[in-house]
């Protein structure tokens, strides 16, 4: 191993692969989640990449996923390495604020040092060296006490993201671009997001947390203290003869909510977030306007063609096209066209509308239509 | 019956059902042609739907039908009616001359007095009184020795149709409306083609040729001497035992070539041709912009939807889908689209674009993918 691939100390990865992607439908299903796609064409799923990523910074025996029951058999065949105490199932989903507090619960019952860092199952970050840069700084800001959250320069004024809007400089050792936090910002309309990028003073959130454990938990249990006690109960037995008891009884009963209100925000405005500036590349990959741009590098001309067995005859066309089916698939003059081909479900819209995609999957909810979900 | 639907004495309707509408594919295959599809909505083939019209002006029994040997078994499932004496097979696909050519060769064997209509199988005609009036005229034409052609009144710039230039009033008894052919001209452009509509002397060429069998051989006979002499020689031999032998040895060496270069521009040119002018609608439905209009009654703001099991979800989007899988199809925010959803390939494209489907064939043609073809 080089210097750049040791692991860290007392560092543990913990990856969250829960949500389905709904603006990714057809593709991404309830059985079939956004992290179990291969959207980069690098041939394995978001959720094989996330891991590879991370095995340099914190060590194989040394990622923690937290997926629910359903996908346990996907995962593990995705990550072999995976060892029995390092996958935590959730029964239902509960969102990120007590998937990711379980983890951190469970891992600072087994060290009460460990400092962890939480990374989704299904973003794309390409250039590994500028990752692992930016999380070593991570940790040293953790290790000082903070909770740190890496955010992203942005490279244009997008309006799929929230943003982070960074203070002044903070002094922190081994932590040289650390800057402190105004606030955290929802996703702004175009106009605002350009003045975003002009000001510099705003980086993409990327949503991930580097803290230690006890850290974390404490600011969690100032918002949600019952959250907190249900998660450190689950710990307490989690490596126990009785854990799926306990878990059948408490899980259901936590709050379902985003760690952003349980802990991100609450903690910048207290003064204990610290914000490290990434300037690798990064994406949620959130819909299909942005596997368009992935796949065309900006480039405003191209078809992207995902799909193993895509047979795709086009003319005149741009946008994207993703194959499940083996059909020959033919476009004849349509422009940022988005064409998703599965064996029981085909969308088609345009790029411009990929944010729509979810009002659709809201809709086979509300109709029932859990058949294609 | 009513006086309308008495058929008219010494008439025969002949329906050439060969081609398989290249730019309706996906839906129209060679094993699928455009004339065994329901492209109107009406539940039922455009095939039965021309027959149902024809059966009121010739009667069941005098309605011969010309198709390829492999697609009997799918119009005698459509026509159970037909008899065996009317249904005309060819070994391989000839074109309309060698076509209605030996329909006309036939009946005029069986009655040397016979008058023959041919209307084709997959266009799609809804006001029947007004078809029965103007064949009735073309049919009074063709009892005066002239060749009648069915020309129809524009109702828009189009320039998906041939045009047929009218010259002055003609007087034939019991056909008032008849006119002289100046010319037969091609398909226009969009200026060329609202001129025709604004001088009123145009009208669409319907492709409806009406004629004493005699006289439509005879002038045939005249352009194609050697084509005539096949015919012949097939008809005097066709309702006896050595009919095959005799197909199997003449049809292949038989020109093919539209009836319109041998019969209806070099009759045209020597007066022998008369226009009906036709106030009836018209579609030749030769491509999924001309399906798109005919479901949307004009209005742009429709989806058009095709399909038994047709499944769509659609948020403001325009155009037609045509479902033949019961897949569920979802539509975003796309305007004027075309999506053909069959088992085995999918097309997507717009209506402006409808005309090119055919390069989409020529293209899978050249690359051998008769498998979808």
């Amino acid at each position: 191993m080089s210097p750049h691939q040791v692991p860290f100390d007392n560092f543990y990865s913990v990856i969250p692969a829960g949500g389905i992607g709904s603006r990714l439908w057809p593709l991404s299903r309830a059985d079939a989640p956004k992290f179990l796609h291969d959207l980069t064409g690098s041939g394995q799923t978001l959720l094989r990449d996330t891991w590879d990523r991370l095995v340099p910074i914190s060590g194989a025996d040394r990622i923690m996923v937290v997926t629910g029951r359903a996908h346990r058999a996907a995962v593990e065949s995705q990550l072999p390495e995976l060892s029995d105490p390092n996958i935590v199932l959730e029964s239902e989903p509960k969102d990120s604020s007590a998937a990711i507090g379980l983890a951190a619960a469970i891992l600072l019952k087994r060290d009460p040092n460990v400092v962890i860092g939480s990374f989704a199952a299904d973003h794309v970050i390409r250039d590994i060296r500028g990752f692992r840069r930016s999380v070593r700084e991570a940790i040293a800001v953790a290790n000082a006490g903070f909770i740190a959250a890496i955010g992203i320069t942005p490279s244009e004024p997008t309006i799929g993201f929230g943003y982070i809007h960074c203070g002044k400089a903070i002094d922190i050792d081994d932590a040289p671009s650390a800057v402190s936090v105004e606030s955290f910002v929802e996703k702004p309309d175009f106009e605002t997001a350009q003045a975003y990028l002009a000001s510099g003073d705003y980086l993409w959130n990327g949503g991930m947390f580097i803290s230690r454990a006890d850290v974390l938990l404490e600011q969690l249990g100032r918002a949600e203290p019952e959250l907190l006690a249900g998660l450190t109960e689950l710990a307490e037995v989690w490596d126990t003869p009785v854990r799926d008891a306990v878990v059948d009884r408490v899980w259901p009963q936590l709050s379902k909510i985003a760690i952003d209100y349980t802990v991100a925000e609450p903690a910048a405005a207290e003064g204990r977030l610290v914000v490290v500036p990434g300037d690798f590349d990064w994406d949620d990959v959130g819909d299909f306007a942005s596997i368009a741009k992935l796949h065309s590098g900006g480039r405003k001309s191209d078809l992207a063609i995902l799909g193993e067995n895509a047979r795709v005859l086009a003319d005149k066309s741009t946008g994207v096209v993703i194959s499940q089916t083996g059909r020959l698939i033919s476009l004849i003059g349509v422009n940022d066209i988005v064409v998703v081909d599965t064996p029981d479900a085909l969308l088609v819209t345009t790029t411009a509308n990929a944010q729509r995609v979810k009002s659709v999957v809201d809709a086979l909810k509300i109709s029932g239509r859990n058949d294609v979900l």
